[in-house]
């Protein structure tokens, strides 16, 4: 039912798709963008780092490979950046106007990433996610979980590798550990789909986090 | 007298310059430079935002036109992340095998430009500059300072005009008044000069500055 003297929409939801290299975050997209569409919902796919012109062109700096070592606390501060201006002038005001917002890594991965692959910890990072989210986290997160050997033997298949595709397999086991242990850290919010199981069933697993996102949302 | 025994070159000196737009940092640069390899010091010239590869192309995002609004927290968080990398990559080497450094504005211009300016205040700026710096500050900042309205008429005359540069002449004095805040809270760290006295007066009253600290140096 609309409700015409409320003229404000509810915000939509933001969800967030988030594992390392190969693991099926693009054809998972596709699922949830056929259920959400299906739903008649309004829905922005985006993707970190990136999502708008600028934070694109950040995102080419941080994948490029350089001449020079990159500080790893440029790095860091290149993601926030990007994150600022992505959130603050796309996510932001499309989760005002009800649109729902699915993103292709978020702030998981910086977690993920810079504080478990490079080792910088979660202090510095906790400090930037306050001081560009301030409360604002997905509503949830679905962690595509793979052994690391498995997603980059996919993800070198798929052509020429990023700055990052390039780390030691140490780097991503690191990596994969951090994710799992954010979402042990907060499961209301993170749900872990086995990727290495056939693809039918990591549909309908996420298809299911998602169905369930959707009932909490019309009051069910 | 060289001492054979401690084979650890003592620190090199780092000095900042700062001021608006057209306020002659180029010119009293030379002249500082002058001075030091009359010494006989080792000296590094570089600049912020800049300095090294990574941190120029930050630069180029920083100073281009862009179809979308930059968020200020992006800005702010791509000035410390090529801070960070032209800091850890070059400076801080530098000063540690004796090189003394001289750099075209530093973070003294981030207080000033995003703080000041684009009023974001000092808070955000202190967490970073922790951050970035831990307790690395310059040993000497010179403020030349000069009223915006002839700073910028000089700027303009220069050529075309970057994304700081085509802000309005209210931006231009509240970057001002906080190069000036700042210098009255921290006197043993800043000199400020008089950029519109005639230029061999400017010249003298920076050359009576690093002079000082030449002679800090010598334990004068």
């Amino acid at each position: 039912m609309s409700d015409t003297i409320n003229q404000i929409p509810a915000p939509g939801k933001f969800i967030t798709i988030e594992g390392v290299e190969g693991v099926g975050k693009s054809t998972n997209i596709a699922f949830i963008r056929e259920l959400l569409e299906q739903r008649g919902l309004e829905l922005l796919v985006t993707r970190e780092p990136g999502g708008t012109e600028l934070a694109e062109q950040i995102r080419e700096l941080l994948l490029a490979d350089h001449t020079e070592p990159v500080d790893p606390t440029a790095e860091l501060l290149l993601m926030f950046a990007a994150r600022a201006q992505h959130l603050h002038t796309r996510i932001e005001p499309a989760l005002a106007r009800g649109c729902w917002v699915l993103c292709d890594r978020f702030t998981d991965a910086t977690y993920a990433y810079q504080g478990g692959g490079r080792q910088l910890g979660n202090g510095t990072i906790q400090i930037l996610e306050q001081l560009v989210q301030g409360a604002l986290r997905p509503d949830l997160t679905i962690i595509l979980d793979l052994d690391p050997e498995t997603g980059l033997s996919r993800a070198t298949q798929r052509g020429e590798l990023d700055r990052f595709e390039k780390e030691k397999l140490e780097f991503f086991q690191r990596v994969r550990a951090t994710y799992l242990q954010r979402a042990a850290a907060e499961p209301a919010r993170c749900a872990v789909i086995d990727a290495g199981q056939p693809l039918e069933q990591v549909k309908s697993a996420t298809l299911e986090v998602v169905e369930r996102l959707l009932d909490t949302e019309s009051g069910g």
